[in-house]
């Protein structure tokens, strides 16, 4: 066991949209799925500090499909006293890829107004209520009526069910947080005020699309590619501390919960990806061990 | 008069591309050519107080196919002592276009590996300049071996001649500086290093192409898009300001210099035109009203 490791008996693996790609040999050569589990500390290496061994945690892991993981420390928070051990499974990577893109990527600030698509994703939760912490207007699209009364209940100001309306109506937004890709593009850049910036942090519905150049200078328009997985180890663990420091304390008094969609058994995994997949669920897919 | 405005009676206007497409009503509407001049200040207004009459210009400006032009003192700037008067108006546009994206929009670094289109325009002489005063490495692309000598005898490491080699096959680069547009927009991305940034400031060659987003995720890219005069008033002022304090005594003492292509009489610009449409100029034209 490598020093600054821990083993981690897993109660919960947080399904995320990656999984099914690589899943599906779509993803980074040799990534294997399972990228972020909570549980509890079995075993750790001589040099491990952090915690101790019973210590319930959540953790950024790389093959997580599996009834115990070992992870260097740096990538394990304490999971939250007040949430059940398996919810802390539904936080790591949203808040992480949350806080990277909003906060360090376009440095949201209070004034700015903020579209986030899959305003129920795994990410869109954590995405309205980190942003509306700090004061910002964020606006949401969502695919049903029920999904964008969730998204108005967690703090958004407004909620587009896309398959009603236009969201480039609903502008102009200062940020965008997309995870839907190519049939987006276009419509992402006429909906960005001037100066402002598209996250992409997803291709959900496809990776090619003509990009409008002139709008892009015209309009002094970023766009920023993301993948928090890729990013380097310490600026995933710099982030994981900010986690750890800022956001925990607001997870810990109920201020940002994660929503739970449901459960599966491991090995029912099939049917977790069908449900992902086809957009049944609202929040995260936790499936156990 | 306007208290805090000036009067230039004008030395010399540098010509830009963007006048080009003003010309051609390819550009914003109601923008009139001329971007920047040198002259004398003939008149000042009551609050005017940074300058002097008789005191030699240069200043950006929005109407500078003119004898006179009046400006507001905050977008003029001394003329260096150690040049032509005339010379002076291949400064402002091109170094503050330059300062905003190098060092504002994508913070260029010592350690930073730069590649810069059209290394012999206007903006590319300057890039090269202000970028190995860091101690960037720069390569830049050019369309003959006398532009390559030029880029290589003004500080870059490294040039391209377009017609013969990919640069591409150059790479990797931290920064790209273009203003080639859409025929460059995929390679660009390829000759990206991970985390690295496209500054897009012309569309010379076009302004629609397919962006392959895939990439865009997984090697965590930025594109930025800007037009330096569609910039808030208070920020191009902000950078003039960095221009006279930091920048300027470069021209001064040598360090940094622009180069003339040559001069045509005001009533000649169509020639001017002619010879930057077709790429048969190296660094600035000036226009003499």
């Amino acid at each position: 066991m490598n020093p600054y490791d821990i083993k981690i008996k897993v109660a919960a693996i947080g399904l995320n949209r990656a999984d099914l790609y690589i899943q599906k040999g779509m993803y980074r050569k040799g990534a294997k799925p399972g990228m972020e589990v909570s549980g509890t500390v079995t075993n750790m290496g001589k040099e491990a500090r952090r915690f101790a061994i019973g210590d319930k945690v959540c953790a950024l892991v790389e093959d997580g499909f599996n009834p115990i993981v070992t992870v260097i420390e740096a990538m394990a928070l304490p999971a939250p006293a007040n949430l059940p051990l398996t919810h802390a499974a539904a936080l790591p990577e949203a808040m992480a890829t949350v806080y990277l893109n909003l906060f360090l990527l376009a440095r949201l600030k209070p004034t700015d107004s903020l579209l986030v698509h899959g305003g129920t994703s795994g990410i869109g939760i954590m995405a309205i209520q980190m942003a509306r912490t700090i004061g910002a207007e964020v606006s949401v699209t969502c695919g049903s009526p029920e999904k964008c009364a969730l998204a108005i209940k967690l703090g958004a100001t407004k909620a587009i069910n896309y398959k009603q309306d236009d969201f480039v109506a609903a502008g102009g937004f200062d940020i965008i947080l997309d995870m839907v890709g190519a049939p987006y593009l276009q419509k992402n850049i006429d909906a960005l005020n001037p100066f402002g910036k598209l996250l992409i942090i997803g291709l959900i519905e496809g990776s090619k699309a003509e990009l409008p150049m002139g709008k892009l200078l015209l309009k002094n328009l970023s766009i920023i590619g993301s993948t928090f997985s890729s990013r380097p180890l310490q600026e995933r663990y710099e982030i994981l501390e900010t986690l750890r420091e800022f956001w925990w304390p607001k997870i810990e008094s109920g201020e940002i919960r994660p929503i739970i969609d449901g459960t599966f058994p491991l090995t029912d995994v099939a049917k977790a990806f069908e449900k992902m997949e086809n957009f049944k669920h609202t929040g995260k897919i936790l499936l156990i061990p």
